[in-house]
């Protein structure tokens, strides 16, 4: 099903080539100034054609507010956004589409559901994203008003090239003082999103030399050649209030800590607090007052510059040729959707929070 | 929330005078005929300007397709409707807007979530039905092709009139027949939709003497006056196979048998068959077999033409005027609200099914 | 399935001739005081054998807290609930067990299921109800304890009889003064659970008349004979505090108002209230501060005195003779599954509530 | 919330010293053969003291089946699944218990829930799994039956030992070929549950060194000489049918391809199939009628055999002394409940699959 959250609930629709995708969010609380710039600005970190690194088809996936809002607030009711496809139409068929895109789920769809999207992905498709981010645009508003949350995500290797402060651990002090520090300003400096400047650079070289690279088809390693973008880190900070209700709901975001206790300390005011944070912020799927991080990691996208020796729907053995545009990296864009996505979770968690007796 | 159903998910959205109001259904089975012409025919008898008897006020309601289909199928992902508000910006405020209205959900509305949309009922308007009757239009057009279901609903009573073969018993032989036959056609013969020619003239009447009425505010009963629709009643032809799994999905729809047992007989093909129909076609909340038909009850509409004696927002009594057009009637457009959504909770029943080892 | 609610979540278990039945209760807030006692009481108002009208079956129903309680209060984690079957084994078949039961589910179960339990109803028994009203009691201790709720059901009319308050209309003053100082000590006075004595004993002549009432399978009204017992009224006291969420949750609960409009008066304070109460305290799906009050009509029990002339599994017309002990008359057990399932309902509304900015 | 799945339900109950802990599952197809011993079977794997290297605590952790179930197969109605707590009480409270024990949930509990239980984790206890390898046994059994599943998990690494095959890459042939010829047996051939058994002796060593070490409080890596077990494997065999409705229910799990192309070849039968496996059998969301495989990993133990510098509950910094008795290594017992969790995530996928018009 479509359908994230019990608390804040978003239900996303859309394909590839349809009319627009979208979706509507049940559960945002009534009274919050609510605009459709305030959902753009993801939008657009998100958006294709950002830099020479990401594709260069430019859509313009602007926003519409079609309801629960009004003069600029929430009115508790349900929120539908929509973003309109640019090109709506599905193309004609070409010699290409009698092919399942390899690693794609072009197969895997038609067998489950018997029919498929004429092109483009349909609802497999990235663009789907689009959806998730409108949605965790709203709750990062309602999060960062009512509790101070703000989420960071960054960038920290692609293909071989891995940011230093990572390879020598995530307890070592310089990630994270890293961690404590970041911000979206920061991250947003160079095209790759990764905030050590050095790394950023290589890795923008290793995506550039990726996209133009071409390699036979029975070439051992398309990855390392393709820059698959393998790690994401994500940073919540959270006030450390006694009796915050993040809940139980972060289960699905794997957090990482590096093993070690996280021990007490007393807070000086007959309480205590975390003193350690090698849990990523969350102790029994609670968090603890600590800022909550996580990384994602995110296989290299299955468009590749090569040909691929495959097979057609029908079962004859083929050469599938390499397509044209598409980008070469996909960890730069998903900067927002990790940190929409760890918003929707979040605020779901929050909005769940116990009532006492 | 406002989402129904587990297999068959209807996600709703929309104030009266947002932009658009709509849904996005989850779960509609692959590869079924789906077009826009196919769900506006329930559309377009829901919509107000219909006859004398509804509200002149004449909105298009024509529905978009936003999402999960392609080339005239589904594609077995969430599809998207539309329908545009004509008049999407809220108005300026008048005297009237200080009073919260009698019976309507103004009061309420407020309590709950502290703000409240401007006008109209916001999403407490019976606006919000234009969702369902689009999503339940697309479950009728399912259950249609895959096992020739029929709903059709109809109006049995308006104020003091009432059908004379509903009046004397459900269970008498001449509702049972009137039930076994009905059509559309038949219901949409007449303004009121009941298919009772003598008594649709005397409900027509009624309403039309209620639509112009004004009582002072202290008479005993408006209800009688205002022409409250009280009763619809539904029927679903479903065919008698065995094994048909309707299931226990139709919890919520009230099903009124006349509490005679209902006997079997044998079949004649080594099975047995329910030989009578005193339970609406349910036992054990599972369909038997039989047509289902229940009904419904609406209150009379809250908005009427008299002056009312109430308290404005901020505690001062005071003379709620009477407002302008309205619908005197609901329940001739509420006849395709009940079909569609009858073919809502169907559906989901229908997809839970039960899967055999 | 066999879960309801979302936040205070109840999903049961249990057949007729299983181990035990039960329940899991998730949403419990923390902090609660609970006992087995607690849930105890509203079990034995459940339980058979409690008088000349029910069936002298006289199970012990003892309830046994699980988990998620410790020295004598709630943990916040998942309550279960188990209540022992004290004839556990399902027995030998018998010649009537070859039919199915006329109105009973056994039909449709096995249409729907393709087995069934050996005997007794299996999970369509009324005997699943037993969870059902433990759930409740836990959920009646919350609201009495947290926002002094009592819920208070009693019986209104048996067959023809019928309280002379409810007779005149749920409007009269009669009635309203009625519902305004109902208790249950008043309800519990005699054993149909009627707040009227003179109509209590009327009800109890014609249940015991219908217990021993043989008529042929061929009468045309068992309905009648069999005292069905057709309506149980309940009431809820609920402080009509502003911004008291009740919340939408009520969906599902038939409101019954007489159709009169709610009209306001000011409240001395700045504020406004209801005035009246015509719509059973609810307006668009959200309490009004007013007493909630509805209705629920039960169909007879399908186990009758009589022989029937029906049909077995194997497609052979027959007799299905008339069966030992069973309830004549079902609504005085009724009344304790009528107030805890309506506390259910209303707990999970009230969990829902909304969260401010 | 305590429930897992939509059409394959799983709701757990359960602390660590209350009278059971258990489960209701709903969901379950009609006409399975199913009897306590097909439960006991993972029970038994995963309780305690089977051997050196875990707790020498000895439960019996016998199931009882309290519905659902008759003559030795499901009714398609809820199945309650239980297991008494050998030691019910909860035991007075020591010194110790005035520190919230680092790392584990007795902390974030109480921040949450404001009460906490008395000792042994409550419902954070590892004892909650118990309900979940007994629900996924049952899941087992019907994907077994239905569909030929095998799902078989093993331990990979213990602490700093890696086992050679995975140290290559989990592309490397040596470890495809261990994955397509895995079974049980195999894996507990050794207390460790490694199917390399020179890496199995190692990993032992380390446990059994782990157990006795004690280190100082400001140690640098208790983790190391606590033996975390860091990965298991799991790996389901699953018959490439075409058709075979996976689904998208396999969210959560982390599929673990080493990011080539999955390309196709014809199947000589007028289709195609996937070559090759880098993705773990799931493209889109949806098996691709490969083996799915993915890899979990644990955190080492919170409970230490050394004394921790931490704080009490009421702000007193202090020192925690090591404990008595527990797991130096979960991993072992871990494979049942990775195995059985797995099921249950795949039941539901396969319940949920789309039905055709």
């Amino acid at each position: 099903m479509s359908t994230f959250g019990k608390a804040f609930r978003v239900t996303t629709y859309g394909e590839s080539h349809c009319k627009s995708v979208g979706c509507i969010i049940d559960g945002v609380p009534p009274g919050l100034a609510l605009s459709e710039a305030d959902i753009q600005v993801q939008l657009t970190r998100r958006r294709p054609g950002q830099s020479a690194i990401t594709t260069p088809r430019n859509e313009k996936d602007r926003v519409t507010i079609q309801s629960g809002c009004e003069f600029g607030y929430t009115l508790g009711t349900p929120i539908c956004l929509t973003v309109a496809n640019q090109d709506q139409r599905p193309r004609d068929y070409t010699e290409t589409d009698f092919y399942p895109r390899p690693s794609h789920a072009d197969y895997t769809y038609l067998q489950k559901y018997g029919v498929k999207a004429s092109s483009g992905g349909g609802r497999s498709s990235a663009r789907e994203t689009v959806a998730r981010v409108a949605a965790g645009a709203v709750a990062e508003k309602y999060l960062g008003e009512a509790y101070g949350v703000e989420i960071v995500a960054f960038v920290t290797s692609v293909g071989p090239i891995e940011m230093p402060q990572v390879a020598r651990g995530m307890g070592n002090e310089d990630f994270q003082a890293l961690l404590a520090g970041i911000t979206r300003a920061q991250v947003d400096a160079n095209a790759v999103r990764c905030p050590d400047e050095a790394a950023a650079r290589q890795m923008e070289d290793e995506i550039l030399t990726a996209a133009v690279s071409t390699t036979p088809p029975e070439a051992p390693s398309p990855m390392f050649r393709q820059a698959g973008g393998r790690l994401a880190h994500a940073m919540m900070s959270i006030p450390a209030t006694k009796g915050f209700e993040v809940g139980s709901g972060f289960a699905g975001a794997r957090v990482r800590g590096d093993a070690h206790n996280d021990a007490f300390e007393a807070d000086g005011k007959g309480g205590l607090r975390t003193r350690t944070n090698h849990s990523g912020g969350i102790q029994g799927g609670i968090s603890n007052g600590q800022n909550i991080y996580f990384r994602v990691a995110f296989k290299p996208a299955a468009t590749i510059s090569q040909d691929q020796r495959t097979a057609t729907y029908d079962g004859r053995d083929g050469v599938l040729a390499a397509r044209g545009r598409h980008d070469p990296c996909v960890v730069s864009r998903a900067v927002p959707i990790v940190e929409t996505m760890a918003a929707v979770v979040l605020m779901d968690a929050v909005l769940k929070g116990i009532k006492p007796v």
